[in-house]
């Protein structure tokens, strides 16, 4: 077992690096051996490693949650664990909130994100090569959130993180930073769970169920053996364009698309197969074609039945009971639009923490992704946890 | 043009008919010929017509919205469009609400529900045969609700009825039911509109979008030429999960599904593609091998293309305007809980109505099936709309 640039000469914010954490043996009892995460850091880790900070992504994030803060990085970067020269000065999911007098200071906080296990940017997925050398594919187990922690756990252990100051994400970011305070009460001293809830929903479930069939149906899919023929993208455009809808909120759509006409095409044509789209319509198809671009169905797969797993109660007993053992201070946030992680489930979450906890509102008119857009409000409140 | 049974020696309630209604130019321009509308109806027409209820289904239901009302048709009905056995017996999707002594009582009104044009049950379909002999499939023309209505006109005129003392539907129907009334003014003294909008939203659009899609990426689609060969269930009962969970409502699948497994079955397996189901995902996957049984992909798709093509504004202005043409009697209601067609929408619509109208509340917990599901409700605002 051994680290991979862990503690690199010179410091590389915003750069996929990759640690090798062993043999993981999973919820399920599924042993996964050689499991890799690949994550970024920015900052300095404090030498009493007191100033570490876990930002975790949602369902098809990554571990680029803001650009790299020094200069020069451009040409000189590594390649990144796909080959890519790591584009380091890329913008991330979470720019404004992570950088050097951003709420989450990089001047103060050493910052750390790690691609999920199970997904397809460097850390071990169902694309990476199982030991006999083929791809996992078909054969790559049954992720839970839980199975996430735990790899991260051991990251950390990598890092010389005993404790971080902070673990925070949104929407299954937020599954995970939950479960983290629940796995390891001790090492987590605050909470920040924004979108998200403390328990999968049924209606979850069935929009998970219906993009894996998506996926699954898919004829290129080849039940998940699809390494050495084209990939089931038409499968994964169409649950990414499932799971867009559910992101958004229906005045969003409607402000911005109406019934207007994509430009240059007719909705009006004599037949359903053959007329033109609505703007609405072309904007789904550019999410889906998007994603295909940096998603492999098999993550999304895994990935999908992760954020299906999330039950923190599982197991523990009631919710409450669930949340007993935790000990750490708390942000629960929802935004307001939100109808996947509706803010009555952030509700649900706060009523059952360990004494009295506020939900802490974002107004968006954009639904569920107003996590990831309406960052001023987001520092605000990670701010009031993590004081100057 | 002939009439079939149109006229019948004795009175069949419940039992599927049909008239040829001829040529019909659709607004597209495309022309469609030997258009066929089965249809069925219960109670007597009074002599000078004026007692006559038409009733509109919405998406995937069909004529059969209540039980035939006389004794013994078991046996005796005649077959239906599909060479079955007509059961005017079996339960309709608005038991209850019509037949005698109910609200739409059959002893005083003339009920008429037609199978919509494009559809699978009789009327002229994707499934029908073209002039050539084989089936339309990829060649079936798109079919907008005002073709609809103009199909539904030369019936009532067939059956010698000028004019309508209600206009009635749900959902999809409570679009034709508005399309009546914008398109033959004349010939609608009451309109009821429940469940529905004036326009469909970018919201209904893009699931309209994601579930016509589900269909066309099934291999077994042929680009809609399947009818020799296999027919794409799988694809048709992936857009029926999704429509599905847009008909219900997320309180409903938590109160009735929450986490638990599907009986015999376990969700924790150690692999995402053979583990057991959740309850819900056994649920969709019911409705959508329901769907499969009775339902074609092809006019699944064309009634799909029916309700996107729902703005009762197009081409005529504004929508204040393009209901100023109507004139008459209205009832306007939703379901509280319905997210496909909430409340604002028929706000929206009964603001833009000549005149002053409320918008009635259907209480339900189900989301939009309420229409479906909240009859005795329905029954107290018809009967106002229809008083003894």
């Amino acid at each position: 077992m051994t680290v991979v640039q862990t503690a690199p000469a010179v410091r590389r914010d915003g750069v996929v690096r990759a640690a090798e954490i062993g043999e993981l043996t999973l919820e399920s009892g599924f042993r996964l051996p050689d499991v890799r995460l690949a994550y970024e850091t920015w900052g300095e880790l404090a030498p009493d490693g007191s100033n570490a900070v876990l930002v975790e992504h949602a369902l098809t994030g990554d571990s680029h949650a803001a650009r790299g803060t020094a200069v020069g990085y451009g040409d000189t970067a590594p390649f990144d664990m796909d080959g890519r020269r790591a584009a380091a000065d890329a913008g991330g999911w979470w720019d404004g909130l992570i950088g050097p007098g951003a709420a989450i200071d990089t001047n103060r906080w050493f910052v750390v994100c790690a691609n999920i296990l199970g997904g397809c940017h460097g850390s071990t997925g169902p694309a990476s090569l199982a030991p006999d050398s083929a791809p996992w594919g078909s054969r790559f187990p049954r992720i839970t959130v839980r199975d996430t922690v735990a790899a991260e756990a051991r990251l950390a252990d990598r890092l010389g993180i005993r404790r971080w100051r902070l673990v925070v994400g949104g929407s299954m970011g937020g599954a995970r930073a939950l479960e983290w305070a629940v796995c390891h009460p001790g090492r987590v001293e605050a909470c920040a769970v924004i979108a998200a809830n403390a328990r999968v929903s049924a209606e979850q479930l069935a929009w998970g169920h219906a993009q894996a069939l998506a996926i699954r149906q898919d004829p290129r899919f080849a039940r998940g053996d699809y390494y050495s023929g084209a990939h089931p993208d038409e499968g994964l455009g169409l649950a990414r364009r499932i799971a867009h809808i559910t992101y958004r909120s229906a005045h969003e759509l409607a402000a911005r698309f109406g019934r207007e006409a994509q430009p240059r095409e007719d909705p009006a044509g004599t037949h359903p197969g053959t007329r033109g789209r609505y703007r609405v319509e072309g904007y789904l198809d550019h999410q889906a074609v998007k994603l295909a671009a940096r998603f492999d169905a098999n993550a999304y797969l895994s990935v999908n039945e992760t954020l299906m797993s999330h039950d923190v109660a599982r197991g523990r007993g009631s919710l409450r009971r669930a949340l007993a053992r935790t000990s750490c201070e708390w942000l629960v946030a929802a935004v307001d639009s939100d109808r996947l992680f509706p803010p009555e489930e952030s509700a649900e979450l706060a009523a059952a923490l360990p004494g009295e906890h506020e939900v802490h509102t974002i107004t968006s008119p954009s639904g569920h992704d107003g996590f990831l857009l309406e960052t001023p409000q987001v520092g605000r409140l990670l701010r009031a946890v993590l004081p100057d």
